[in-house]
């Protein structure tokens, strides 16, 4: 099967094109770009020893000549191509957040931009690939979750589901590298700006939170709300967060907690639980697992949750390929197998 | 006035050698290691344009020929030499943590060893410049604050004596760069482990967590526990601690908030209010200046808090020095008015 | 097949575990460590996906349940093992230096220890693959190159073989990544000394000059000399020279150059010849590839060619994959055909 | 007396300001911006804690609240402005590129822009401080070196000027942090693409090589070439460069050379010999030090030899306020007695 990826030069799109290289069922198709021309190796020299060039959004020849459509693109571009490319038959993996929220409203008032039309919304099934497989497994809309959202939810769902936590007590403090932000020229993001830096940002909102809450309630059966401040980290990939929250009952222990978490991830081959050791970022880094750790502070009667992802992996291109995976019946881990690259 | 430094080598001791060099009142004593010996600039190529050399600890020496005597040893040793040092009439000014809890059970709790003698422990003024300067400038043995606690008490204080606050709320996410660590050849200190890398540490309790409480409950006037995570970011230099808290108040806003801050640190020259813009710790690098800024999240109805600091500088020496200051007289800022190190 | 690694725990060990875990011929044998012991993931927490345990020393053991050893060891081990094994009929592919000299008294020279039986030495191949790839194929030892004589000798050869330099004139500024260092507890090696610094070190004579030298002369037809300095970079992977030479006529232009380049590695699928930029170590991390490119430098007579590898993959791991491939007849780049990390 | 700075919204400026701010014997006058207004703590939030704020560029204003005119400009901007303000009376030391290289074409052919007027070329004093402090001392025009050439020209002028070297021999192998590009906005200096990076740039020639051969030619009284090779170094500060030559007797020792530099530099205050140790960038970060030292290599009769600066201080900020201090008669080390910051 052919993909093609939609945004092939942001680095989203430079990790799908690593991934699907090496993927036992897939190969890659267009590489379309709409800012730029010519070689991939020129963009990206990292891939010259791939012949694959970049071409310009042409809806005919995406359909023509791929199965599979990775939307790697800025919000409001997905909006507008997902369904012209779904009422075509193709299958579409959208890595943005246009299809994440349910609400246009919601979306309107984080994103500051106009949602897509809510009946396309409403087909749209969400890419957590460990939570809503069955979903996944028969949508034409894949909505790709956040790098966020992604190491938050599957910290935070079992909990919720085993009502285990106070819903009103949860903070999300949250760390990630440089290449969240994509390869966008702005100043805070030169080298000597970031280097030997720590920096928070979004204090006041950041447009994860709608797509933690939507999700968190609905695990919890009620509504959530959270704090969630993201911080800026000196290092190119990986995302922790690091979540607070009151236990329901204070007889729950840390080793209930890790129970819980054994028990839903079982069958789960990319989340890995951590019990003696807390996760770091490094462990993950180019992979597309995710770790999980947590304690109980008998003090504060709080469970502290600790999780890690690669954000360009798990956190975007690897999930994708992932939730592609699943939608073929291909094995889950399917082009997804190789190790962390450790140190 | 000459002073003395003992446990020269770490980075706190070449730091206060940094500040002293520049001191316009202070001039280098006698420079003291039990572990290396010969020119300074062999331990630190940095200093080659100093001539002085490291010496052994020798009581009558340090006596005779210093003032004022720093210690910047690991934990254990000032608990043995302040007393001594105090009882032939010598001012201290101890940068580790052997004073800065009153109770000896408590400090044996956390730091896993014996506490100095309880009545040295009530001798010791604690040296939160901006908070206890009446007791700095008459004390004998000045007990300089935890990095951690620097950065947290300097945020969280006007907020808990003013009462602003629902004290079982405090959760403390903590980032440090790795000279918090010290000098200690550890495989975790690698360059190779800690580039790249985030890493949660000590999730089961830190030993700045008793210090930080015993303050933070002498302000609210009433006992408080608080959550203190804290994460190793691979960067040398700077702390950031991200405050969570519920206001007790739902008409608290940011600007109330950032009202205290003011009317609070009016008079400190090295408290920097932020208002328009959150606390990077490279805005404080390598100075004695602490940056806070706050925001009030009205759909959680908590306050985050954001204080910044450099945690060799107003975290250790700086604040050392500004003490040494407070307690000679001198104007609080002698020594320390340079500018951070940008970028 | 099986392959063991002995050495397992440093990070050339670690990286052969990633490459051949995901390799069509080979399987994880046993993984030997004579300092430590217990679950892989206990040591290399990124590796938490693998069930594989460290294990002793047991030469039966070895030649029982493997069919290839790798050595990933300090120097002065491989010398004692490496002919216990080949006796017993099992093929070595060595990633320590004690088998890339013939000639003992040069190795003594240079690593202040005893050399390996000079009938040992005369036994190993140079495990160099694109140059020597008709040894490696029928080789019982294989001994694989240093990290820098790797890069240095594919940018040297082409032009030492087609007699286009003076080969008095050679020196080679080489840059490392701090991986380069292994895994040992040395100050200068610690986060806090090497971030933000960039340090030469050895001035006065590396181990991998007679590598150099060896083979450089051998493609030359006569004695080369070469100045060798080595630098450590602030980054954990990647090794980057920069050659300097006098061409031997004035008429030979960068074009000529590449054009010798293109030829000698048409057939090379790891070799990448880059045209219009320069080499990166980034466009390589993680990979097996080589990228080098050169300039003619008219206002001096000299061409500078540059060349840069991933020093834990095509300097060590990944060119000693290639080895077995070349060594058992598997395609060349079985295991190996992943794209580079970036960023 | 009060000091200028025209573009005070880049590093240089940045750093000027931080220089000047706790200079004895200057006062911070007008901070000059073409491209941004305000206060210059908007820019620059880690200088909070001053007051002053950026004024457009009004030449009368200039003149008549400033005794001293630093220029912190891209190309271009200085060539038109010095000879306005000299010809007005003010002292301009100028950190641009305008006016180090006194024959226009050779300005034009590497700047690829027009020259400053060759009468006012002529009146510029070369700031090389430690070479030219005669010249310094009456000059009206004192034209600030380049980084690179701070670095080379102090290790190559004294043994070019003492005929040690073939002249024909030179190679600079130059690695700097990446503040030497300035705050600009270009993809190649993101943190992402930086980080973890090691890029050689202008292989095909850098507009200091022609400020290097100026004066190398001038001190050793014929024409000079070298080979120059700049490296970006994923670090913020400093620069190295190292250098290897063939010295002209095979009787001159490492001790030779090292004395030599000893003569040279007994009086030269920031200029420190190292000769047990090899100097590293983090040994001089955020300090006006110069480290050198060298080493011969019997083998192949070439000395090789190892410079370091901060490219900020002695290679920009640092070196001009040491102009200032030298044309003025006040001591030459007045406001630059500071330590480097380690680590």
């Amino acid at each position: 099967m052919k993909a093609a990826i939609i945004g092939s030069t942001g680095y989203g799109g430079a990790e799908l094109i690593r991934i699907i290289q090496n993927h036992p069922h897939l190969k890659l198709g267009m590489l379309v770009s709409t800012s730029q021309e010519g070689p991939i190796a020129k963009i990206y020299p990292h891939l010259s020893h791939l012949a694959a060039s970049l071409e310009g959004l042409d809806l005919d020849q995406l359909c023509e000549r791929n199965d599979l459509i990775f939307l790697a693109t800025p919000p409001g571009v997905s909006r507008e191509w997902t369904p012209l490319l779904a009422e075509r038959g193709k299958i579409v993996i959208d890595l943005s957040g246009d299809f994440r929220l349910d609400r246009p409203e919601v979306y309107q008032k984080w994103y500051k931009q106009e949602a897509a039309p809510v009946e396309w919304l409403k087909r749209a099934a969400y890419g957590l690939s460990e939570w809503y497989a069955s979903e996944i497994k028969k949508a034409q809309i894949i909505s790709n979750p956040g790098c966020y959202p992604t190491a938050t939810l599957l910290a935070l769902l079992p909990l919720l589901q085993n009502k285990m936590l106070d819903v009103s007590s949860i903070i999300i403090d949250a760390k990630s590298g440089v290449t969240g932000a994509g390869r966008s020229l702005r100043q805070n993001l030169l080298f000597t700006e970031v280097n030997e830096n720590l920096a928070p940002y979004k204090v006041d909102g950041h447009q994860h939170i709608p797509e933690i809450e939507r999700f968190a309630s609905q695990a919890a059966g009620e509504e959530v709300h959270v704090n969630f401040i993201p911080h800026l980290i000196p290092m190119s990939r990986g995302i922790l967060v690091t979540i607070y929250a009151k236990r329901v009952s204070s007889s729950y222990t840390t080793a209930d907690f890790l129970n819980i978490y054994r028990e839903t991830y079982q069958n789960a081959p990319f989340v890995r639980l951590q019990e003696n050791l807390w996760p770091e970022t490094k462990h993950v880094r180019g992979s597309n697992y995710c770790d999980i750790s947590c304690h109980v502070d008998e003090r504060t009667d709080r469970v502290i949750v600790l999780s890690v992802i690669d954000n360009l992996m798990k956190g975007a291109a690897g999930q994708a390929v992932q939730n592609a995976n699943l939608r073929m019946g291909w094995p889950e881990t399917a082009g997804l197998e190789f190790s962390p690259l450790f140190p």
